[in-house]
């Protein structure tokens, strides 16, 4: 039995051996995928920022996608829920907006298949931006004299205001954001001296533990094909120390969003780029420190205790995937000289 | 009777005739002026800046300076009262952060005697920025790795996180939120091209019905010891109709601080720079438009009737005093990698 135990371990370990040495190591693009008929362009992107930090989305005019997606930060706004309009929150904490744009699916539970699609949502949700409908938004843009020349800066003379043109600039300007040359990206495009000893063993460690597995690719979001794919059973393995501490199952997944039970507890794979700066941790932001992150997701995905070591290699590696940020000019938002909206209270 | 009033209104007219013509018409400034104890500096700016974009100052992590006074608009929010952190709302209108170094005195009421001061008072109020006190903001702040570093490159190497280096850093920032160059600075520097024939006719109601009593001097606030000073009565004169509208005299004003029955609903003079991008109005925001802001001014203040000319002449000026707005670069909030903080929910 002992024999027979080594032997698995030996041939675990040669198979994660080769697992890591198998790993194509991959750095981020400098440019985002664009669909084919929403081309990124200047004007757009211009229009699309404008948007995207304008509060005036919100039914209160207090809540911009910056207000829970917060781009001078890390994409996100480092709390477990998000507040929306009159301080409600929801279930789930804000994913980052950074990179978002090599997701293959938005959302924690993948119900939106484009940044186009993904941007509809939180403006008309009650408890997030709280706009009764995507015509009120319109409605409400038509209003504001500067808004129809940004859109037909950004489309074309003859284009309007509309929810789909508002959606395409927004995603146009995400598709922007986007960190290259992070610690790591540097080091597996040849500065082998970007990464240190201990994030080079982190990084090690995180193929051949297994890691890997999932947060694959470019992104380290599992979304090219490689690794498990785009979404992962969260938990894989029970654990009911972690499920007290956590509630990691209350929330079942993409099952609210398709009804099948094959999909309950399923949630995208998310991106580790710059996952130093979005704590807290997972879907429901439950987990306050990387540390303990990886300790969980080693547990629930791998089954794997890991030594203190092994962790803080990790979370050394983990901290060179933090990327550098492009720099952005705080636009102006175009006025409504000598009056305002009737924004709900 | 007919004659005698036909005389007062002849002698009124000369009167404010020679007003008019005695009005020195100043433009704004290029520069704010800066206290002896607190010298406006890039590296002190900087720091101002991120302090005052950051939501961390708040007790849910969702609430910055920007959020009320938002810079990227009219220095203000266009609501009739701001929403704090939960979504709670105060019962004044948040004043525009634009020019308001050139306040003699700051918040509706007067309370604070400089930009330092006013800085101190929101983030610890509880239905605005709600921490308990400056001494958890300081202590949050010593726990995110680049402020230490920020308030030594401004405040000198030996120098602290502290409360008062921090509202320094928030002052100094605002020293540079000033917007010169508007069509009314252009036009009183000699370009007579720079308003129109409306404005130019709308700048001398203004001066003949009496508004620039009051709000006189570079910011139109009053305060440079010409015209009527810092505080004035708001209503002047009694007026049921706009009272029943607008409840107006519901406020006690600067009564609430100095408790002084002289004092009863007195209001610093606003600037009105800027003043058509902070629609609502008044200190309780209940006047929906700049039109009727001046038709209730008129009324309540000088007890007169505007015909609708004079008011679209003198809204025509207003909108002549909309500046230039200094361009921003939006900055990079200090990280806290791998963790977070344990806001209010």
């Amino acid at each position: 039995m002992f024999k027979m135990k080594s032997l698995v371990s030996a041939i675990a370990l040669a198979g994660v051996t080769t697992l890591a040495g198998a790993v194509e190591w991959q750095a981020l693009p400098d440019k985002a995928p664009e669909p084919a008929d929403n081309p990124t362009t200047p004007a757009k992107v211009r229009l699309g920022q404008i948007l995207y930090l304008d509060p005036r989305l919100s039914s209160t005019g207090t809540v911009s996608c910056n207000s829970c997606h917060n781009v001078m930060a890390g994409g996100e706004d480092n709390r477990p829920f998000a507040a929306g309009v009159h301080g409600q929150t929801g279930g789930r904490s804000a994913p980052t907006v950074w990179n978002s744009a090599f997701n293959a699916t938005q959302f924690w539970d993948g119900r939106a298949a484009s940044l186009e699609d993904q941007a509809r949502g939180p403006v008309t949700n009650p408890i997030e931006m709280g706009m009764k409908s995507w015509d009120d938004v319109v409605a409400r843009l038509k209003q504001i004299p500067g808004y129809p020349q940004l859109f037909k800066d950004a489309f074309g003379e003859g284009a309007e205001i509309s929810e789909d043109n508002a959606v395409k600039a927004i995603a146009a300007y995400e598709r922007t954001l986007i960190t290259p040359n992070s610690p790591y990206d540097r080091y597996v495009k040849g500065d082998k001296k970007a990464l240190s000893e201990q994030q080079v063993r982190g990084m090690n460690t995180f193929a051949e533990v297994g890691c890997v597995g999932c947060h694959s690719g470019p992104a380290f979001s599992g979304q090219t094909g490689q690794g498990a794919g785009v979404f992962q059973k969260f938990p894989t393995f029970d654990n009911p120390f972690f499920e007290r501490k956590y509630n990691f199952t209350e929330d079942l997944g993409r099952y609210e969003v398709t009804k099948s039970d094959a999909d309950k507890h399923m949630f995208k794979v998310p991106t580790l780029r710059n996952v130093a700066l979005t704590a807290p941790y997972f879907h429901n932001g439950a987990v306050k420190t990387l540390d303990e992150a990886v300790r969980v997701m080693a547990k629930l995905q791998l089954n794997r205790d890991l030594s203190d070591q092994q962790v803080d290699d990790i979370v050394a590696f983990l901290n060179a995937l933090t990327g550098e940020f492009p720099k952005q000019s705080m636009p102006r938002l175009p006025a409504t000289p000598g009056k305002t909206f009737d924004y709900v209270k």
